[in-house]
């Protein structure tokens, strides 16, 4: 049998792309194919190039294809701070909407019994042996307020508490511009428990 | 300088896929990164070999990577029928929802003088020497019922009256399903003047 139209197999291959049906990868592939040829061999190649060199920093477990991330690298951070995530996704969030200048720690998600997800697979010991080191002052929680994230932040705790650090808790609440009537009952309710003095 | 993070290289990079703004190009990154690196390595091999790859057939002038596409180089296809599209999308449209069996001819756009569109750029000059090889019967338009498709359609006319090839052009008129009142003027003058007795 001959190999497939190299034009369908680029379609295909489009599909893996999240949110991509046939008509979008179609739509792509004749965009790139017509109009943007050198993007697509930029993207190629970069994508090449990510997909087998990125990995985990071996200290805040974020995506990088370096051994260290330069998050981790730059000395201009404040090591003393620790903020501790539950995607890489959200230390780019973080970076682009607040001023905080100090580091991260990447959990990969939530406490999970059932999906296998134990405190190793978090990191919850590297995590646990960065405290023990006794650089860090404060770790902040950027975690879910969902049950496994409440008990993923438990475990923390445990950790914060033994060796004497601060932990803190970003705060869950209602969003800027949010009405009040549309808004889910569980923030509205997170709002009223967190409420604070004027 | 040291070199950008080839996460943000990847995002960036992913920029160019049509409709893909910041937001949508660090979902994709992500997701590839931390859930589909199989896929991602696989369409970065496939997009590399299509943009480089792939040109245009030498007898309809669609995308493909072969000299001759495989529709030109199947002997099953009906050569004295041959279909004119504007873009190469349009065939795969055509093939889907059709039982047509002949051949294409793909113009790559409309005449368009302004913009450096002429004849030659859509390869009226091709489309002359086929139709006068004399196996073509008829030549069935699938051309927007645009002033410059309208331009176009003429030139290929001229050629086809030349030959004594017939002519033919797809129906245009109301969509299944669509009502009439929320129906575009232009589209529903031209339902009406091609409407035909029952």
């Amino acid at each position: 049998m001959p190999e497939r139209p190299l034009l369908n197999q680029l379609i295909d291959a489009l599909r893996c792309l999240p949110g991509v049906g046939p008509k979008s990868a179609q739509r792509i592939a004749f965009h790139l194919l017509e109009r943007d040829r050198e993007g697509g061999v930029r993207l190629a190649r970069i994508m090449a190039d990510a997909m087998s060199g990125i990995r985990h920093c071996r200290r805040c477990r974020t995506l990088t294809e370096l051994d260290l991330c330069t998050l981790c690298a730059n000395p201009n951070r404040d090591g003393q701070l620790l903020c501790v995530v539950e995607q890489p996704s959200e230390i780019l969030a973080i970076e682009q909407a607040t001023d905080f200048r100090g580091l991260y720690f990447v959990l990969g998600g939530r406490l999970s019994p059932l999906d296998g997800i134990g405190p190793d697979e978090l990191g919850l010991d590297m995590l646990d042996a960065r405290l023990q080191a006794g650089e860090v002052r404060e770790v902040i929680l950027a975690i879910s307020p969902t049950v496994e994230g409440s008990a993923t932040a438990h475990m923390i705790a445990e950790s914060a508490a033994r060796y004497g650090v601060t932990l803190t808790r970003i705060a869950h609440g209602v969003p800027l511009g949010s009405e009040l009537e549309y808004l889910d009952g569980g923030t509205l309710a997170l709002a009223f428990n967190g409420r604070r003095r004027l």
